[in-house]
C-alpha cells in the first residue's frame, strides 16, 4: 500500500468532460496496490442526499503507476466528488481521496467541504474534435519534393529530379505535381493530406513566411489550390495545412517595414525587437530558435491576431479541413483558443494538430488543439523495433516490456479523445526517415508501421516512406520522390497498402480500447485493440462496431519466437477493461494472410516469424 | 525514499512565471525524504551547452509531503528543465525526475529529450496583481444591514434598527449611511471594502439582480455612489464591488422577456431553458443553485458577455478597484479572462477575487483572478481554535501540528502571488460569525483574529465581528450593526485596531515568508513570519523591508503554556527558507504589550496566557 502514489487534480488529464455532461476521471495509485477504488459523487447542491457511487475501471499501467477510469453524468451539470479506496484482503480499512488529499477517515460532506469539485461542465468545454479524425490515415506531403507538374509551374526551378540535396537546393515540386499523383496518394489508402507550408516564402520549405495571404508561386496560385481541394474532395481526401504563425519570414512585409522605420512603423508592436533598430546581424529581437530571417511574432497583440486569423480564415473559406500547428507551445494559449473560435464559425468539423513533441496536455483541454503530433509514442517504437545499435543513439533501447510501458504512459499523458485524435508519424520532415533509422531493415520498418496502423491516433506516412526512401537528417530526409516503379520497394508498398486496408476494414483498429499483454518473451509485444464502448468520439460507424477486438503481436527477435497468450490475458475480468477476446470465437484469424489458428482451452499458441508480427481477429 | 511520491507537472501551482521571465518551479517529494534537488535547466534551443544548476529552496511541508522550489530566468523566455535528487547520506545514487517521470538514469537531452518544458514565458503571463493587495485590511458591508443615512434613501423601510431578522427582511441600511460611517471604518485599520451587491435586486441581499446598470433605490443612485467613492478614497479606502455574473434575478429584463415570449425573445439564448415554456413553478431552466428566482445566465454567449461588460466597466469608470465575483467558479474561465481584460483596460490596477472554497488553481493561472476567498485557511484556523465541542460540528478538531499541516498544504495549492492575493476571512455573511463558532469566547475569537492578521493575504473583518456581534448561519449572521457603544464589546475592538495597526506597521506580518515551527506543546502552534526576498508581488516598500520577521505563538489551551522555541528553529540553515531570526538580536520584542523578552544560546522561553496569543519582533 503506497499512500503517497495515490493521486487526482480536477484538470485534464485526470478529470475533463465529454459530451452531455459527461465527466471522465482517473486516478492514479501504485502499480501493484490492490486496492479497487469507488468514485462516490454527487449534485454539489444537493449536500443531504446521499452520493452516488461508480465503480472504477481500469484504464493503464506504467512502470511505476496504475491508473483506474469512471465516467459519471452529474445532474445539472455540478459534481463534487470523492474516491473510496477498499483492499481487495479486506485486511484494512478504506482509505479516501479528495480535496484534502489521501486520508483515513471520510472526508466531510459539510461545507467547506473534503471533496474535489467540478463545478460546472460548460457546454463550451464538450469535446467538438470532429468524428471523421477517428478514420483518418495522413500522407504528409513536402512540396518542393513531392512531384513538378506537367507543365511545372516554376520551369526556372524544374530542372532534373535527382542530384544533391542542401539546405538551399529547390526542386520546383509543385501542387499541379500533387494533383496529378493525387491517385497514388488515394491508392497508398490516405484520406487526409498534410501539406508543409505552401504560402510564399523565399527557402524551399516555406517556414519562412513572406505572405500569408498567397500561394507560393512556385507552387502555384489560388486558382491550382482550388482545383487541389476539388480534386482531394473528389478521391474522399481532406487536405490541412502547416500554420507558421509563431513567426515570420525576412521578407514578410511587416517586419521589411519595422527594419527600415524602426519604432515609427506602424508595425513595431508585432515583433519584439530589443533595441532600435532591429539588426539581423545582431539579432537583437525575438526569433524563432536563434533563426534570424524568422523573427518571432507578438501573436498576443489584438493587431496581430486579426491580421493572422483574416488571412487564415480564407484557406478555410477555400475549404481546408484544417491546421497542422507549427511551434505550437511557442504560442500563447489565448492565440490559440480564439483561433479554433474563429476557423470552427466557419468549419465546425476543422482540425487542429499542435506540434509538440512532449506531454502537451495545456493545449489539449478542449478549448485549443484537436490532438499533437505524438513524437512521443513513435519515438518509443522506434526505441524498441530499431536494430539495439541504432536504437541507443538517442535513448536506450526498449524491451517489449519497456515499450508497452511508454506507450502507456503516453496514454495517461492525455484525455481519451487526445489520444483518438493524436496524429502518429514513423518519419517526418524533421526527423530522419524510420527506415534509416532501423539502418535500412524492410523487417523492421514494418514492425513499426505494423504497430503504427494498428494503434489509436490519425496514422501518418511520410511522402516516399511508402516506397522504402532513406534519408538521414534534415536536409538528407527531404530527397525528391521516388516515381520510377523500378526504384520502388514494392514488398514494402503492398504490406503500407494491404494495413491501411485492414485499418479501413476492422474498426477495431480505430477504436480506442488498448490493452497490452505482458508476454514472457521480451522481444514480442502484444496488445488487444477495439472498440470498446467507452469511446469518447462519436463514430460514423455508430454502436454496430461495438466489441470489436483484435490482437497485434510485434517480434523484434531475429529468429522466429513461439507465444502463449492465456485465455487470461484474451478475457479479463470486466474489471480490468472493456474489451475482451470474445469467448465464443475458437479460431483467430489473420486478415493479412488468410491463416487460422485454432484456441484451446489454455489460450492461444502461435509463432511469430524473426522480425515480424501479427494481427489476429475472432472473424474472418 | 519514496519514489512514487515524486512529482511536478509544468502548470501552476508546479510551476508559473512571475514578471521579467522569471519562471517559479516547485517539486514535490515525501516528507520524510533527504534527498536534496537539484533543478538543471537550458535554453530549448541551446542543446549542446551544459544545463544551467540552480539548487532548490525549502518551500513548505505538510502532513505527508515536502515541497521545494526554485526560481529561474531563462535565456529568451524559452527553457526546458530536470530535477535531480541526491541522497544526503551519501548512499545512493541520484535520481531524476523529468519528462517521463522519475527515472534511475539521467533524462536524455537530444530531441525527443527527457525534459520537462515551459516553452515559453508570455509577457502575457506576466504577474499583474497589483501591489497595494499586499498591504490591503478589508472591510465586509452588507448594505442593508450597516447604517442608515440621516435622511435615510428608503424612508418606507427605515423603521426600527431592531427587531427579528428573517430571510424577507429589510432594515433599510444604505449608502448616505455608510458614508456617514466611513471614519468608523478607517479608525478599524481597513483601507478597502467589499460591498454584498448594491445593484438594483428584489431580495435584501441582492444576489438576483434586477438590472446591473443601476444602484438600488433603496441604497441610493448614482449620486450618492459617486460621493461613496469620493468620501472612502478621502480616507485612503478602495472599494470592491460583488459582480453577481453566474446568474440574474426574477425581475431581470431579459428574463421577464423570455418569460413572457419563449422562443420568440430575442433573450433565449441568454438563459438554459429545457422546454418552452420556462416556468419558475417547475423550474425547467438552470439557475444557481435550487433557486427559481436566480436563473442561470449563458456567460458562453458573446451577446451576455458584451451585455455585462458594457454594465461592469460603467462602475470601473466610476473609480471602483475590483471585484468580488460571487459563485466564480460555476462561470466558464473563458469568460473571466475576457473580463479581467476588458475591465483592466479601464483600471490596470484592478483587484480580482472569486469565491472558491476548495483548491481553486484553475483560476489562478495569472489571466483570471489575483485570488480567491480563502476558507478553506480560515476553516483551518477554526477547527484549531474553536472549543472541542464546537470544532467538531463539521471537521474534527485540529492540534497545532495538524493546523500548521493543514495552513501548509493549502500554501502550496496556489502560486505565491495568489496566496499574497487571497483574501482571508473569519466570518462572512455566507458563514456563522466567527465569535458564534467561538462559544461566544472572545478570547478564542482573538486567536483566530491574530491569526488572520499575522497571516499571508488580506485580512477581512466581516461589519459587526470587530465590535463583538454573534450571529448563526444565514440569515441571523446578517443582524443589523450594532452602533452604540454600550453594545459595543470595546476590548474586543481595541485588540482589532490594534492588530490593524501592528500590521500596518511591521513589513513582516504582510510578507510571503511562512515558516511553521513545530513546539512540543500541541496547544501552541508557532510560525515566523517575514519579508523573504522571494516576494512575488512588488513592494510599496521596496527592498528596505526585505528579512524583516516576527514569531507568532497562538495558545489554544485553557491554562497559560511555557514554550521554548529554540535557537535552531529561530535561524534554520538557509537551504530550509530564507527567513529567520536576526542572529544578533538577543531580545525578542512583543509591540503590542511592549514587554521584551531576552533570548538565551538555547533560544527563547516565553509562557504563554490562557487561550493567548504573542507577536514578537526583534526589534522595537
Amino acid at each position: 500500500m503506497h499512500d503517497l502514489a495515490v493521486w487526482h487534480i480536477p484538470r485534464p488529464p485526470y478529470a475533463y468532460p465529454l459530451a452531455d455532461e459527461r465527466l471522465n476521471v482517473r486516478l492514479r495509485v501504485a502499480k501493484d496496490d490492490l486496492r479497487r477504488p469507488t468514485i462516490e459523487w454527487s449534485d454539489r447542491q444537493a449536500w443531504t442526499r446521499p452520493n452516488e457511487e461508480t465503480p472504477m475501471r481500469w484504464f493503464a499501467d506504467d512502470a511505476q503507476f496504475r491508473y483506474w477510469e469512471a465516467t459519471i453524468t452529474p445532474s445539472e451539470g455540478r459534481v463534487r466528488y470523492l474516491f473510496r479506496l477498499e483492499d481487495s484482503t479486506g485486511q484494512a480499512a478504506p482509505v479516501y481521496f479528495g480535496g484534502w488529499g489521501l486520508t483515513r477517515e471520510r472526508p466531510q460532506g459539510a461545507w467547506p467541504d473534503g471533496y474535489v469539485h467540478w463545478p460546472y461542465i460548460h457546454r463550451e468545454r464538450f469535446v467538438t474534435t470532429p468524428a471523421w479524425v477517428r478514420d483518418a490515415i495522413c500522407y504528409q506531403i513536402f512540396p518542393d519534393r513531392f512531384a513538378r507538374g506537367n507543365p511545372p509551374v516554376a520551369p526556372d526551378l524544374a530542372a532534373g529530379w535527382t542530384g544533391q540535396i542542401s539546405h538551399r537546393s529547390f526542386w520546383g515540386g509543385d501542387l499541379r505535381g500533387v494533383i496529378a499523383h493525387l491517385d497514388h496518394v488515394a491508392s497508398v489508402g490516405a484520406n487526409l493530406i498534410w501539406f508543409t507550408p505552401i504560402f510564399q516564402a523565399t527557402t524551399n520549405h516555406k517556414y519562412d513566411t513572406t505572405d500569408y495571404g498567397r500561394i507560393d508561386p512556385h507552387f502555384g496560385d489560388d486558382e491550382v489550390f482550388n482545383r487541389l481541394i476539388a480534386e482531394s474532395r473528389a478521391r474522399g481526401i481532406r487536405v490541412i495545412l502547416d500554420g507558421v504563425f509563431n513567426h515570420s519570414g525576412s521578407q514578410f512585409a511587416p517586419w521589411r517595414d519595422v527594419l527600415e522605420h524602426g519604432m515609427a512603423s506602424p508595425y513595431w508592436g508585432w515583433f519584439d525587437v530589443t533595441d532600435e533598430p532591429a539588426d539581423p546581424k545582431l539579432r537583437n529581437y525575438r526569433t524563432f530558435a536563434k533563426a534570424p530571417h524568422m523573427p518571432r511574432l507578438m501573436t498576443g497583440n489584438p493587431e496581430v491576431q486579426a491580421y493572422l486569423f483574416e488571412r487564415a480564415s480564407r484557406w478555410m473559406r477555400m475549404g481546408i479541413a484544417g491546421w497542422r500547428l507549427d511551434v505550437a507551445d511557442e504560442v500563447d494559449s489565448s492565440f490559440w483558443r480564439a483561433f479554433r473560435r474563429d476557423m470552427r464559425a466557419i468549419n465546425p468539423e476543422a482540425y487542429f494538430v499542435g506540434e509538440i513533441s512532449y506531454d502537451a496536455v495545456r493545449w489539449l483541454e478542449g478549448d485549443q488543439f484537436d490532438g499533437v503530433m505524438n513524437y512521443p509514442v513513435l519515438h518509443a517504437a522506434l526505441r524498441f523495433v530499431a536494430p539495439p545499435e541504432n536504437g541507443g543513439t538517442t535513448s536506450a533501447p526498449l524491451d517489449a516490456s519497456g515499450f508497452l510501458d511508454a506507450v502507456s504512459q503516453i496514454r495517461t499523458w492525455y484525455p481519451g479523445w487526445a489520444n483518438t485524435a493524436a496524429l502518429n508519424a514513423l518519419s517526418t520532415h524533421d526527423i530522419p526517415r524510420f527506415l534509416t533509422e532501423m539502418g535500412g531493415d524492410v523487417d523492421r520498418f514494418l514492425l513499426g508501421l505494423t504497430f503504427m496502423m494498428t494503434y489509436e491516433g490519425i496514422p501518418m506516412i511520410y511522402y516516399g516512406d511508402e516506397v522504402g526512401m532513406e534519408g538521414g537528417a534534415d536536409p538528407d530526409n527531404r530527397r525528391p520522390m521516388i516515381w520510377e516503379p523500378e526504384r520502388q520497394n514494392h514488398r514494402l508498398l503492398e504490406q503500407v497498402r494491404a494495413l491501411t486496408r485492414l485499418r479501413r476494414e476492422r474498426p477495431a483498429l480505430r477504436g480506442s480500447g488498448f490493452r497490452p499483454i505482458r508476454l514472457a518473451k521480451p522481444s514480442v509485444a502484444a496488445y488487444l485493440r477495439g472498440v470498446s464502448g467507452l469511446e469518447e468520439l462519436p463514430r460514423e460507424g455508430g454502436s454496430a462496431e461495438q466489441g470489436s477486438v483484435a490482437l497485434v503481436l510485434l517480434n523484434t527477435s531475429k529468429e522466429p519466437v513461439t507465444v502463449e497468450v492465456s485465455q487470461r490475458d484474451l478475457s479479463q475480468p470486466e474489471a480490468f477493461g472493456a474489451i475482451t477476446w470474445p469467448a465464443s470465437e475458437r479460431v483467430a484469424y489473420e486478415p493479412l494472410t488468410r491463416k487460422a489458428h485454432a484456441l484451446t482451452d489454455t489460450g492461444l499458441s502461435v509463432t511469430l516469424p524473426a522480425l515480424g508480427s501479427m494481427v489476429l481477429t475472432p472473424n474472418e
